[in-house]
């Protein structure tokens, strides 16, 4: 199985969360996001199935993955659809609803991180609401940002298997998606970041065991890993972070 | 099988989701947030899980369902759950999968609904983001309400089982929150969901048939489904909706 994956180009975004899982698993992927429109790749590519009129299940938004003939959306679902596939969580039912369920809390993370940098909405740019934007992100470093953090942490802390893992004995697609999240904040919050993991040396740990593995090593030296910018999820404005 | 559901007591909020799913199927469960707390329910009940020292998996946040000795959390979770054990998805994987793909579009649609009277976070009262909300809000009516009822209602056209259910033949935990959301929204934005649902009959159909199913009016005329109010995701508040 050759899995496609669409995605908006020239960001990281929800998209890397997909990508980190194919790449851990050295799974066969075209990720269309890096293909040139004229290949066939792009944005193009994806709107095809976002506004087709012959699409039956259109996803509401990317990233989607194509698997055969099957088109799944959201990002945490196409997580929990390839995470058997991809050996990428324990065999037991009740560990994978649990790993999905952490997935999924990562998710309001990560939708809350998103809207620090845009509290009035999407439809906006940042500097039409930068007065918005530093309010909430005062809201989000005091509150928000260490109330999940020492969640996770308490998470593996507490995870009977392992004290290196968010659940069970090995790495699942949730280690992965962890340790992007505190990349992204590495970047987003250098500051605040670091003063609320000063008390998660677990999750400072897994964050380091995640990128040094040998093939998310491999996957960040081959170029194919874009780095973080100022159009994604993750935005470093300093004066959201002061 | 009784199961528990824990969840925020005086309002709907996300437990709502789960408690029309139980009611729909006719299912046995304790609803902690209606007894009283000298019995046992209300916010110390919750409390014990979200804080124990001894909660082997805890959830981030209610709601949660304590189905035998598992927890599980987050609403989309519960349902992802509890689906196949009450007959409220088909029985196909790939069915199954993109039911819960909704779901998380739907839960997308929540916050975003939620975050217009709290663009600035949930630390701060309504009062005190109430510009904020208000230019939210704008952004929300012109974009994205529209957006995504359009969505759901091509899901519901494009459905090839029927034409009046999302997914499947049969209604699904999906088809409820669905109806749920469009209750919210009449009574959040009555102005701008009647503008955007003129082109939205199937789900308008949707809405009024989950409504009039037997064991659906029985719960609601029973007392223990809460009215909306401003305590809510849905909250209604004139300068929002004009």
């Amino acid at each position: 199985m050759i899995y496609e994956l669409y995605y908006w180009p020239g960001i990281q975004g929800r998209g890397e969360f997909v990508r980190l899982a194919l790449e851990e698993a050295g799974a066969e992927y075209r990720d269309l996001a890096l293909l040139p429109e004229a290949q066939g790749g792009g944005v193009p590519a994806m709107m095809k199935f976002l506004d087709g009129d012959d699409v039956a299940r259109p996803p509401f938004a990317p990233p989607f993955l194509k698997a055969g003939r099957r088109l799944i959306g959201q990002t945490a679902n196409i997580l929990l659809f390839l995470g058997p596939r991809l050996g990428l969580v324990p065999r037991a039912a009740a560990d994978r609803l649990w790993i999905h369920q952490l997935q999924l809390t990562l998710a309001d993370f990560v939708a809350e991180i998103h809207d620090t940098h845009h509290p009035i909405g999407a439809g906006y740019y940042y500097e039409e609401q930068k007065a918005e934007a530093k309010r909430r992100s005062r809201d989000f470093r005091a509150q928000r940002l260490p109330k999940f953090l020492h969640y996770f942490e308490r998470v593996i802390e507490r995870n009977p298997d392992s004290g290196r893992w968010l659940a069970g004995r090995q790495l699942s697609y949730a280690d992965l998606s962890m340790a992007q999240v505190l990349a992204g904040l590495d970047f987003a919050f250098p500051l605040a970041s670091k003063s609320a993991l000063r008390a998660c040396p677990r999750l400072r740990a897994l964050q380091r065991e995640v990128f040094a593995r040998p093939r998310i090593k491999r996957y960040v030296a081959s170029g194919r890993r874009l780095a973080f910018n100022n159009e994604g999820i993750f935005r470093r404005y300093r004066e959201l972070d002061a």
